[in-house]
């Protein structure tokens, strides 16, 4: 008996799973067959634990996969690995479906069959930037963005490891320690910095930016820069990587910049990504700045009934800055996903945006920001003013107490809080929640410094480091 | 030359010495004499410390002292050590002082001088609840609430540890270790708890209540319970203390309950605390049901023109239940400190109220509350959802991730968030910041669930867990 409604899901990570299995579990069988198209070989992994796949944190690629293919299809989802959607025709409500191995079933090949749809999610997620440099396709050359990259990065990895070789050898400072070199200094670079220290490499991060983590603003990032290179990881600003340095066997061996070359036993790519929009391109679907798809706050596609998308081929409402934007996260896209397999599926609920929240770490150095840069107010046309405190994450006089600056920034006139950057060391990072929420909701630094926030001396000083920075921020807005 | 008015600030704790150092930075010594006085030895010192410094986390009392009185005296500020206030005069605008000792320089002796005052704070705190038990004075019986304490405390301990008679071993289990009784399973029980397991004893809390940490639903208390027994601390339950045992020489040997007897080298009360405020009641202040002054949104005690008082001898809104109560907490202390001291300096500023955030430890588990309680809720007339999850504090595949339980409690119908409270391991218990925020601000737990907390693996699943017990009570709510 065929079901009443089709979904069709292009993507099996994050959003396309989170919505297929939301949907399921609203609407049964006979009333919503739920089909999936995943190009690649695995669905519902975790790309960010990626690096500590690769450090050694985690020991085991299956670590990463939150379902496999199998318990989706237990629960009543469709899902087709190694098939992908090839073209998108709005009008027809249907889609062209192109089975790359024998792994989907039923039709397939050449050209490929028409899947109709009810409903349409576009979960194509984003693609890594990869500048056409000499030499960027050669061997030992790596993203991080999927599970096919981390595996083929650790065979590269183990296969150096084991060449005891003069080439291996005449890269190394003399101290035995294989090479890494890592182009970008954002989020992947950095935990990519990490995780070849952890393997015990020598570790080159080549970043364009005035400092690492463009991110935070240049002040913040410097603090990043100092920490990095007082932990051995060679960090180089200014940067631009013109050309990836080959040997005789058309593999690998190090960056070139204008003004330097870096050898490297495995170079890595960590230069960001862009939203994977191809297919909604061609099919006239609309599109923000950044490449990526426009939604209402359900998450419907601008403009359409029963096309859905989220996660990183989508952009969405900065909830400070009033602008849509690109911000490839996880997190938001297992909510897109909530959000899109609820309405689907006969609920109701909307994803009302973000506010720029983003934590990461470079071996013990917490990284974390919220709301809005400097330059990214400047540039909604908001005036501010910002202050920088330094802190302890403990009582001062509580063992294991580490060293924390905040920056805050907040509007003149309104006193509205427009963003927090926070750099230091273990537990500083996930303060950045407290900014969060304010943010969310539209508070005035004077009113962060009345918050109640949880405190006892292993856990925070009596003024927790954000309302020390709260309180400089209220004091310069009021002279 | 004489200033223009006078500020008098009874107590030289927080509140006292933060409104007095505040006032002093906003007015010249001309305009405004502060004039503080302290019953005690000690002034502006962590007593949220003092179980660190008896656990040994903390190694010098000194430590503990965040500016002496001879820093406060070089600011400007006229502290008098031992200087006890014996009587408020409300309508002569002054008060009376008698000195202790020599410390305090001129007049004093018998029933002491009237010190006038144009401004006045009370800060005069709390006194730890010591019931009237037999044997409750002897030796070896000790509070934690001031330095003097502590290092009372501390002297015993080292007398205990020197002794290597038949007394002490005949109280052991038989393991050599000496033993500790602690009454009360609150913040202070449990905190001392800890103490004792780092300084080596065989520790006993007997507690009244149903479970310990009456501040959590019972539970919440009751995983509490589970962790502290599994620590090897003796946790007894529903059982009142009846009398202190002592020794033939008048040292306290243990604690009897109406069924049994604990044996000890060393007791420690940590029965809570109530407000200190003799003087007020007497002066005809208004006092709260708790016995905490009464004040305004400035911290002035209600319909007075120029007393204001705040930390552990007022009483603080609670702005999820509308209703004032007692919250001796240090950081609740500082603020009302600025505050009080901005005001009297001629600034402005307001303490809107707490939202009961309160966050503790015992060894590895990390407990926190903010909000109501159930029975809190059902108090003031609040009908509600409470849900339960169980999450973990870093992706669950990242090592070192631990186990953490969220309660959170929802009004029905509006959604509102009314409560959180959580238990777990470490690094889950300053995730109560974000519902302590939330609450200041009346989230829903709807909106809750889009909140842009901070997400990588090594700080948090993809959905934080506060994220996830949101979903769960807004999906109990709208059925």
């Amino acid at each position: 008996m065929a079901a009443a409604e089709r979904m069709v899901v292009i993507g099996g990570d994050a959003v396309g799973m989170s919505a297929a299995s939301r949907a399921r579990r609203l609407k049964k069988p006979e009333e919503l067959e739920i089909v999936a198209f995943e190009r690649g070989r695995f669905a519902s992994f975790s790309a960010c634990g990626i690096p500590y796949w690769v450090g050694g944190q985690v020991g085991a690629r299956d670590d990463l996969i939150a379902r496999t293919p199998e318990e989706h299809r237990a629960r009543g989802i469709d899902l087709r690995m190694r098939t992908e959607v090839t073209e998108l025709d709005v009008a027809g409500r249907r889609v062209r479906v192109v089975e790359r191995d024998g792994d989907g079933g039923e039709g397939g090949g050449g050209d490929g069959r028409w899947v109709g749809y009810d409903h349409l999610v576009l979960a194509t997620g984003a693609r890594p930037v990869r500048p056409p440099l000499p030499g960027i396709d050669a061997e030992g050359v790596h993203g991080v963005q999927t599970l096919d990259d981390g595996e083929a990065l650790i065979a590269t990895l183990e296969g150096a490891e084991a060449r005891p070789g003069a080439g291996a050898a005449a890269r190394s400072y003399g101290d035995g320690r294989r090479r890494a070199v890592v182009v970008g200094a954002g989020y992947i670079g950095v935990e990519m910095a990490e995780a070849f220290v952890n393997r015990g490499y020598h570790v080159t991060v080549v970043d364009k930016g005035e400092q690492p983590m463009s991110t935070l603003d240049p002040d913040m990032g410097e603090l990043v820069y100092e920490a990095m290179c007082s932990m051995g990881i060679e960090t180089v600003r200014g940067a631009t990587v013109t050309e990836i340095l080959t040997d005789e066997r058309g593999r690998a061996r190090g960056v070139a910049t204008r003004d330097a070359e870096y050898p490297a036993d495995v170079v890595v790519l960590g230069l960001g990504v862009r939203p994977e929009t191809e297919l909604a391109r061609a099919a006239g679907l609309p599109l923000g700045e950044s490449g990526g798809l426009l939604t209402d706050l359900a998450m419907r596609v601008r403009g359409q009934e029963n096309i859905w998308a989220g996660g990183d081929c989508a952009e969405v409402l900065n909830l400070v800055s009033g602008r849509t934007q690109h911000v490839p996260l996880g997190t938001h896209a297992n909510k897109h996903g909530q959000v899109i397999g609820s309405n689907i599926g006969g609920d109701y609920a909307t994803f009302p945006g973000v506010v720029g929240t983003a934590v990461s770490k470079v071996c013990d150095l917490e990284i974390a920001r919220t709301g809005l840069l400097e330059r990214q107010a400047a540039a909604v046309g908001l005036r501010f003013e910002s202050v920088v405190i330094e802190s302890t994450t403990r009582a001062g006089y509580y063992p294991g107490t580490k060293p924390m600056r905040v920056k805050m920034i907040a509007e003149r006139r309104s006193g509205r809080l427009l963003g927090v950057q926070i750099v230091g060391r273990e537990n500083a990072g996930k303060r950045v929640d407290i900014a969060a929420v304010a943010l969310h909701t539209g508070l005035t630094v004077e009113q962060l410094t009345a918050l109640d926030l949880g405190y006892a001396p292993p856990f925070s000083p009596v003024w927790d480091p954000v309302l020390v920075a709260a309180r400089k921020a209220s004091s310069v807005l009021r002279t």
